[in-house]
C-alpha cells in the first residue's frame, strides 16, 4: 500500500486539496458537514497530515541524547521525565540509552554521534577520569549529577550539574555526630569508584576527623561490584555483613535511599529496631523513603529542579547563549525517623 | 576535522591498512610493542573503528521502539532492562518513549514509524480499545502488560503477553476472603478506566460474588486522574479517604503493589497497624515490596520472563517464523507479612 498523500484525502472527498487543508486545520470557512466528511476519509485511510509529518522530520534533524548510567535508579527516572518534557517543548527529539555499569559512556556517546545528528549529549550519572576522552567528544553536552569531576578535567569541555557530594555528605556525618553517634558506619561505592561514591566517602572522612573521631575501616562497607549497584540488595547485605562484624556500630550512612532502605530491612530482619537501637540515614531524597515505616532521613537533591537546569544550560549552550558554566545546587537535610535524635534520648535516659 | 579512517592510522604508524586490521582484531601475527602503537595511534586520534561503524548503519535501519506508559513504574523499569538487553544482542537499534496518560499511544506510533525505519514496537501499558487505529500499524507490534483487548479486537492483528489480570485479581481477593476478611476495600485505576484497572475491579467483583459478600460501592476506591496514576501517593491519599469514611473494612486489596505501600503509609500515620489491624495486599511483585516493613503480600508478575517472551515472540514475527500469538503468563500469590492469615487470628482468639 503506498502512502495516503493529501490529493488522494482530496480526490476520495471530491473536493480540492486547499479544503482539505481548511478542515485539517480547522479553518472556519468550510461547512460542519464537508469538514466531518474529510476527517472521516482522513480516519479511515490513516492520513497523516503533512504538517506533522513536517515537524517530524525536523525533529529527526534536532536530537538530544541522554545516557543513564543506572537505569533502575528511581533517583533518575524523576529526572529523565523532566528532561523528556523539556526536549518536547523545544521540539527536538530525544534518544535514551542506558548503559551498563561495564561500559564506558563515552564510547557510546561517540558512536551515537556517528549514528544519530545530535546536537546534545546529557550524561546522567556516570564515571568521567580524563580529558583525552572528552575532547572527541565534538557536541556540547553536560554531566549531571555525575559529582564534580577531577581537577585535572578542562572545565570550559563541558557543564556540569551536581551538589557537592564531599560537602553534603560531610553535613549528613556531622549530623549524626551532633546526634551523639559515635560509631558511624557508611555504605559507599566499590572500593574503586572515582565518582560520586569516593566523594561522599571522602566527606563522611573529613567530618569524623573534624569531631576527633577515629576511623574504623571495618565500618566503611564497599559495595560488590557486579551486583545492582545502589540498589536495596547491596544495601541489605552490606548491611548483613556489618551485624555479623561484631564490631559496634550505632549508626548506618548509606550513601543512597535505596540502600538505605535495604539496611532497615536487614536489621529488622536481625531483631534490631531503627531508630531505637541503630540509626539510618540515606542521601537523595527519593519520595520512596518517605512511604517506608520508619520514613529515612536524607540528604534531598532538588532533583526537580536540577533536571530543569540541566536542560536550559544545554539548550543555551547549543544556542550559543551560554559558555559552558559548572552549577553546584544545595542539598537539603530532611530530618525523618530513621535517626534517633540525641534529645531523645537525654528524655529516655531521664 | 576530517573523519579520521584506517588509512590514517595505518600512515600515521607507518604500517600497512591490513596490520592495523589486524591489530584492531586481536590477530596473533603482529608484535605487542606494533600493537600497542596502533591501538595507542587509535585512542589518541578518536579513531572508531570501520566494524563497529558498519554495526551502527546496520542497526540503524533495524530498529525497535518501546513506547511505555507510566515511566515512574518500577514494574516497567525492571521489563525495560530486559527488554533492551535483548534488542542489543539481535544487533538492533532501540528507540524508547515515554507515553504520559493523556496521549495516545498509537498516535504516537504511527508518527514514529513516518520518522524511523521501524521495524517492531512494544508497547508496554497502555490503552487500546479499537481496532480501527491499530490497523494502521504497518509494522509487527505485541502489547505487553496491557492486559487483555476487548473482544471485539482482531486477534491476528498484534501478539499480546500479559497475566490474565481478571483471574489473578480474583484469586488475590478470594486468598483474602479465606484470611477470614469480609469488608475488603479495594483502591483500583480511574473509574473511566478500560485496562487492567477494570479487568482487576471486575475479579474482586467475581469473588466477592462468588463468596456471596455483599459489594460495597464505599469500598471501591478509583484513582484521581491527573495525579501520577499507580503511584504511592495516589494509595496515600486513596486510604485516608478509605479511613474517613467511617465504613468499616478489615483489608485494603491495592492493584498495585506501589499503592499498596501508600496505603500501609497512611495506615500507619492514623495509627493503624499492618496486619493487626488492617491487612493489605497489592499486586505486581516489586522486589521494592519484599524490603518494605512490613512485606507486601502480593500476586507476582514473572516481569523478567514477560520481558523475554515478549522480545522473542516479536523477533519470531519480524522473522516471519511465527504468527501472531496471545501469551498469558501464570501470576504467583507471594505469602508475605501484610496480610493477617486466618491460623493466626485463631491462635490469638484461643
Amino acid at each position: 500500500m503506498g502512502e495516503i498523500t493529501i490529493k488522494d484525502i482530496a480526490r476520495l472527498c471530491n473536493v480540492g486539496v486547499s479544503t482539505v487543508s481548511r478542515a485539517i486545520n480547522n479553518h472556519p470557512d468550510i461547512t460542519a458537514e464537508t469538514k466531518q466528511r474529510i476527517m472521516d476519509t482522513i480516519q479511515e485511510y490513516g492520513y497523516v497530515p503533512n504538517n506533522s509529518a513536517r515537524n517530524l522530520k525536523r525533529t529527526d534533524a534536532k536530537c538530544i541524547a541522554i545516557l543513564v548510567k543506572g537505569m533502575t535508579n528511581p533517583f533518575f527516572a524523576d529526572m529523565i521525565q523532566v528532561m523528556e518534557e523539556c526536549i518536547q517543548k523545544k521540539k527536538y527529539a530525544m534518544v535514551m540509552r542506558h548503559v551498563e555499569f561495564d561500559e564506558d559512556e563515552v564510547d557510546i556517546a561517540l558512536e551515537l554521534i556517528k549514528e544519530k545528528r545530535l546536537r546534545g549529549i546529557v550524561f546522567l550519572g556516570g564515571y568521567f577520569h580524563s580529558n583525552e576522552k572528552l575532547e572527541k567528544i565534538q557536541v556540547p553536552f553536560i554531566l549531571s549529577t555525575v559529582g564534580c569531576p577531577p581537577e585535572n578535567m578542562s572545565r570550559n569541555l563541558y557543564s556540569s550539574i551536581s551538589v557537592d557530594d564531599c560537602k553534603e555528605s560531610y553535613r549528613m556525618t556531622e549530623y549524626l555526630i551532633c546526634q551523639g553517634k559515635r560509631r558511624i558506619a557508611i555504605l559507599t561505592a566499590t572500593e574503586e569508584d572515582g565518582s560520586i561514591g569516593s566523594m561522599r566517602l571522602q566527606g563522611y572522612r573529613n567530618a569524623l576527623a573534624a569531631y576527633g573521631i577515629e576511623e574504623r575501616p571495618a565500618l566503611i562497607r564497599y559495595m560488590h561490584s557486579g551486583r545492582a549497584e545502589y540498589s536495596m540488595e547491596n544495601g541489605y547485605s552490606l548491611t548483613q555483613e556489618l551485624i555479623n562484624l561484631n564490631e559496634e556500630f550505632d549508626a548506618i550512612f548509606a550513601i543512597s535511599d535505596v540502600m538505605a532502605i535495604g539496611a532497615c530491612r536487614a536489621l529488622h530482619d536481625s531483631g534490631i529496631r531503627v531508630p531505637e537501637d541503630i540509626s539510618v540515614a540515606g542521601f537523595d531524597g527519593l519520595t520512596m523513603g518517605d512511604y517506608f515505616i520508619p520514613a529515612i532521613t536524607t540528604m534531598r537533591q532538588p532533583a526537580v529542579e536540577m533536571a530543569h537546569a540541566t536542560m536550559e544550560q544545554l539548550f543555551a549552550v547549543i544556542g550559543g547563549k551560554k559558555e559552558h558554566q559548572h552549577i553546584v545546587f544545595e542539598a537539603q537535610l530532611l530530618e525523618k525517623e530513621s535517626v534517633k535524635k540525641a534529645l531523645e534520648r537525654i528524655a529516655e535516659m531521664e
